[in-house]
């Protein structure tokens, strides 16, 4: 007997008939004897839905009451599945986060969890309840309504499984596991059985939407093996676990692209201490996060400085840099929307240093230029022209002998 | 400075152009220097849509699960009016039951208000801020979400007002208050300015569907000023009030009809003590509650024995009177569903004995038959033939002077 914390996404409760789908699953594991906790998103669709509503009033509704608005979603679906499991004459409580309750800080919107109360689920599974638990929303201390951000309900699975030393934590997705690529891109992408903590979380932040990128954090930091896996099939999903653990031998675990950043230049910076300062404080009082830097040395005292941004920000922070560029006395502000960030990712490279100096050559191989590199333990990302993402996706993964054996 | 307690109902926060209505109102309110506490109901129809939802899973929902499920729909209608009076540039707080809070028994779907804290909003309000409270809901010892009942934002309302020590207590609605009866049955009725707390239990008991029951009783109790009004007009409404307060000299004060029972006869049962001990109590173990009761004695030591049930249970009562029957010897049961129950209502007939008379006088000089009589102290009560309701109900309206002297 195992206690089992499982969370379902906004696909998989979308309607009477897919929370059906759920409470079978979730029925047939209770059977087998195992302690069930079940975490929710709300339908999907619905969040979207609620935000347009507030945006109907106003373009910057306050935060307090937007968490207050949008964690409806999962009360409605929490509830709906423990009438379900009633209905099919199992015991179930649905629970919200202030009833658990998920304890977080006060920060509306992306509040983060500073404790989960497992005292009251556990008095529920002693008497044989299966406990279903609202996701993306915790309370503060006074009692308001927070959410922990889009795609939240993965860390609520993730915090609840490490307060009640779980087992296994299941995410439930529309996607039966982690693949070498986006399937859609890379028609020979596969899906891995088994990947790190950290190579997770390095997909997380480069664009593969799997998991919330906290909650693999949550689950490294407390040890809680993942399992991603379909609730539309019966797939053994792809296991997410500490390095070591039953790894396969690979090089290179996963080729990701992100096409979100935008990259600005400031060429013949005068090449003075404090430069570089003045250039990226600027950027960020505006409150724009900067990723990738380099800095190309030029002859007579001058710079060249290349950075990239959100795409979001590009025209603010361009118009921000073209004032300081003036008063450097720089030569010129240019910028480029048109670009994708290609990386490759894996554990394996630790150990392996030439993993970079191949990614160059297939790259070179391909005619495609490398405008930016960064680097860093387990990830190797170049900044190309956006054209060719695709291009660079599939001979990369390719090379790296990702590609599975038939389509 | 006055602290008012304002229930904006389901019709009046449908779609964000009705919130920004209310908004307003409230705006303006609190401009005149009010502390202002807002109850709100859901939008028209949510609720129904939520119970439709649970009732595509069964026809027996869990009652805790139906309150987590309903009970989301104040808590949308609460946020975005918060978003909307702070896009205003007002301070507005919105509070759930549970956060307020609005202590219950664990009585789901028909729970009672316990104790109401005032603390939270009292701080809130010395904060300057407009507090925006959850109707209809509320949350029990252990924090498990309860609902006060169908109308239930009405008592929600009263209960504050009593906790807060408010002023006043305006209940906003889609009518322009209470009225002498329907006026889409009687043209000529007319809008009252002053109904006592008494008077407005017997209409809303009968039928009226203005106030919850409960809230009524809850003003009275507190000697909470209620005043009904609508949303979408100025139109300053009816004021629910203890008896001598500016009261018009009226002897009847409303006219109801009831079509919700069905009339069930037993005939020709032998007169023994227990007898009726025994056809009651066969129907109070099945939980179906008897409204009026009259007993015939007829010669020979037997009686016929008529009593009222409400409609949806007739069929159910009908069958078990029957096995009844058999065991007592009696004749025969009979059954009616075809009945209405028209009422005068009014304060003055307490010290005027003559209501009860001319009330039969008028109907018998419309050849409508009485079939039963019940009567309260400030009520008279009479079943009669479904089909002469609307014309009972015209001619009584004008024997009592009710009136109005244009249409």
């Amino acid at each position: 007997m195992s206690l089992i914390v499982q969370k379902y996404g906004g696909t998989s409760v979308k309607g009477i008939d897919r929370i059906r789908n759920v409470a079978q699953r979730v029925a047939a594991d209770y059977d087998a004897g195992n302690d069930m906790v079940v975490v929710l998103s709300a339908m999907s669709g619905e969040t979207d839905r609620l935000i347009n509503l507030a945006k109907e009033i106003t373009e910057n509704p306050d935060p307090r009451e937007m968490d207050q608005l949008v964690s409806t979603g999962e009360q409605v679906t929490v509830s709906l599945l423990a009438i379900m499991l009633e209905s099919m004459g199992k015991r179930a409580v649905s629970l919200l986060g202030s009833q658990v309750k998920v304890l977080t800080d006060s920060n509306y919107m992306g509040a983060r969890v500073v404790d989960v109360d497992p005292l009251r689920i556990r008095a529920l599974l002693k008497e044989k309840n299966i406990v279903i638990v609202a996701g993306f929303q915790g309370c503060d201390m006074r009692g308001n309504v927070t959410t922990l951000g889009r795609g939240g309900s993965d860390t609520s699975a993730v915090a609840l499984a490490a307060a009640l030393e779980s087992d296994l934590c299941e995410i439930y997705t529309d996607v039966d596991g982690v693949y070498t690529a986006d399937p859609g891109v890379v028609p020979r992408a596969r899906k891995l059985p088994v990947i790190t903590y950290e190579e997770m979380m390095e997909m997380a932040g480069l664009g593969a939407k799997v998991l919330h990128l906290r909650s693999v954090e949550f689950a490294m930091k407390y040890n809680i093996p993942l399992c991603v896996r379909s609730s539309f099939s019966n797939e053994p999903g792809t296991m997410v676990v500490g390095e070591g653990r039953d790894m396969e031998n690979l090089l290179v675990s996963g080729v990701t692209v992100a096409k979100n950043d935008a990259r600005i230049t400031i060429t013949k910076v005068p090449d003075r201490p404090g430069i570089a300062s003045r250039v990226f404080s600027a950027v960020g009082d505006a409150g724009i996060s900067v990723d990738m830097i380099i800095q190309n040395t030029r002859a007579g005292g001058l710079t060249d400085i290349t950075f990239t941004v959100p795409k979001g920000d590009f025209k603010r922070a361009l118009e921000i840099e073209k004032k300081v560029a003036e008063e450097l006395g720089a030569e010129n502000v240019a910028g480029d929307a048109e670009i994708a960030k290609v990386s490759v990712i894996g554990v394996g490279m630790k150990s392996n240093p030439g993993v970079a100096a191949k990614m160059f050559a297939v790259l070179a191989r391909e005619n495609i230029n490398i405008m930016m590199i960064s680097t860093s333990e387990i990830r190797i990302s170049c900044v190309i022209e956006k054209k060719y993402a695709e291009l660079a996706m599939r001979v990369l993964h390719s090379a790296f002998g990702l590609d599975a054996e038939e389509i």
